[in-house]
């Protein structure tokens, strides 16, 4: 069964012209580096389109941005978990705020996942969502508010009580389950501060994805995290 | 700008098990192979998981199963036109019976599949609706009853009022879109039927995905086309 | 089977405060009584909640807002064709740009209204997909850029040619079919720019549901139909 | 604030023709006569279409059968909870199998709720799924497995497991929440049987709507509660 170690840095790629096609090799390929240079793990979440060819170009984990709730067959247009397995991605990100399912898909999805020895990653909104999610029993669970995606404003420090609101909710509700935290963040203090609320890592996407140096900034971000 | 040598075979993976990521690439390079030998136009649509990886691969055309109508940025889990061209992709179907969207959506993707020189197969279900994608001004169009789909009963035999009345349909509200008919298409007959009822192809999945041998199956298809 | 006199103003009451429970019936009584007045065939579409109650206090034409494209039985918080006619009303709107539809659901509600004797009144964006919605069969189309929608910026001055483009392709397409427009009517003047587009009539809602005195607003926009 | 005395019998009317239009408020006053006869709390959930007019007729109470996660204003055919409100209903159901929703559009809908003074049902397929809208804080989870819906045999008595772990579930996640159980009700004694197993009552629709005798039917479901 795949395992990741901890922390973890989630790299999402989003839809971000700057991370497409062979973009999103050659950005995996930083990303795997600062990760073998620095033994932190460090993932990545490439588009759809691009999951196999990514997957096929590194050892780091490689995500599947989402995955819908079906399985294989006559089925167009959809990303099965075994298509996500196929590809070589170790899991999937799953209820992402800019990609919602329903709580229902969510049950499917972590069952069949664990069944298959994938890893997911239920990312939440709200604290009462992030406790939904962890109680239908994810590997992690992301809580995002939605408000601070893309703003540069860390969730980590601009909202600490956010966090923690999710981290302890989600210790009563199921505390197998890890938290990752995104939102906003961009630099290694954003990162030593998530790790303090009693997160296990962050979740980021134009933080790294934007940045003009990659391997500078993905360097920064596991930075606290060697100390 | 990307364009398609009629008559066209286009074979759709579907979420097939039989044509998951490598797999995916080894059915596309007999399609191809076949191609090359006959000179027909064989296109593939894989798993969206798996587009950037076959399309390395081989140099016949390759198509998406489905795109969204959103632009590039700050979207995770969704298929953009931009990153089905970074993919290496000719362009992409849209609205198959099994993953089926608004028509305010077909009106957005095709307007800008045209701008960035991509082809657009638009399925649809019943002649009206047919006319209605028509009316979109897509490349192609695929009439599907989706009753038939993976059945076996090919539609260009077994309903051939439904094909003849989506190109009658098709020509009175746009001449320049053409038609291609699926559902139930295994055989090269079922292909010489659809051409007679005035389409420029078919779009087929079961059929060659899960035959024994898909060379077989792929000259089979293309036979009467040779004449 | 029901019929609709023209020229037709209806008025969508939306999800407004102003016009939610009580107020509903109060403005469809308002609305009959400018209708009885002069002539003008007015029509109302009431929140859902609220269709059976004002379709019980009025003898005016009432539309639902919206109809799902599924049958009667075991289905939970659905409106059906067979709920909209129960509860008293004409027809219905479909595919208004705040709740679209994909093309298969109007069809398959068009063709089915059309058995059951009720009205329909398909909503669309832009001239291609006003089209394309032509294509399907309903007895009218409403264009409205949904950029225009509340505004007070009448599509019938500042964007005539979005309306007469409308008004030309549905022609072609399906002569049969009227064309209604939207966005931005609040005055007389606006739906006499209307009607001379080509139109039998507007499809409003602030205009009327926000404005102070609803009679005076009323009989404002039937005015130059009188003339 | 509004409230309900427990237990509670909240009879679903669906989209079934036996309870639409003129038959809802039949139906509806069928169930207040026998709850103002025995003292039990029945409330009823008719089609959306029929909610105001419905309410306006009985004193016991009613719920919508769905709500959207929006607030009122520039929005056509959707469901505010205010609309519910205004049309007289006690609160909402929200979440059914028959129409499911996003996690956190059942966290908006939960938290306005609570501030408007309306009561919501949260329906939930498996346990995992009932803990997690337990999470969320609505006044009542109804745990109803889909494969029993409609069918006539009582999850109560057919899969008591699945009604005891969510209860188990919901108790240890969020004790405040009550707990219905639904899905193949039909008598007197199944209603007891879920009550035994940690339920304050349960959510039916077919086992009343399609009895010859509605009376008969709803005085037999209330017996035991009489005891």
């Amino acid at each position: 069964m795949a395992s990741i170690k901890y922390p973890l840095i989630l790299i999402n790629f989003k839809a971000y012209s700057q991370s497409s096609g062979k973009k999103a090799v050659e950005l995996a390929k930083v990303a795997e580096k600062v990760s073998k240079d620095t033994g932190i793990t460090i993932a990545v979440a490439p588009q759809l389109t691009d999951l196999a060819l990514v997957a096929s170009q590194v050892e780091i984990p490689v995500f599947s941005q989402h995955v819908d709730a079906v399985d294989p067959g006559s089925r167009t247009g959809h990303v099965t978990l075994e298509a996500v397995r196929d590809a070589g991605a170790i899991g999937t990100m799953l209820n992402h705020s800019e990609r919602r399912v329903r709580a229902d898909e969510v049950d499917v999805v972590v069952k069949k996942a664990e069944k298959l020895g994938l890893v997911t990653v239920v990312c939440a909104n709200t604290p009462e969502v992030t406790a939904a999610m962890a109680a239908l029993g994810p590997d992690m669970v992301a809580i995002e508010p939605p408000e601070l995606i893309g703003t540069g404003i860390p969730v980590s420090k601009a909202k600490p009580e956010v966090v923690l609101n999710s981290v302890k909710l989600v210790k009563k509700v199921n505390p197998s389950v890890k938290v990752l935290c995104g939102a906003g963040i961009t630099t290694g203090d954003d990162v030593a501060a998530a790790i303090k609320l009693g997160t296990v890592g962050v979740l980021l996407a134009s933080g790294v994805v934007k940045a003009k140096d990659w391997e500078k900034a993905i360097r920064d971000l596991v930075a606290p995290l060697l100390k």
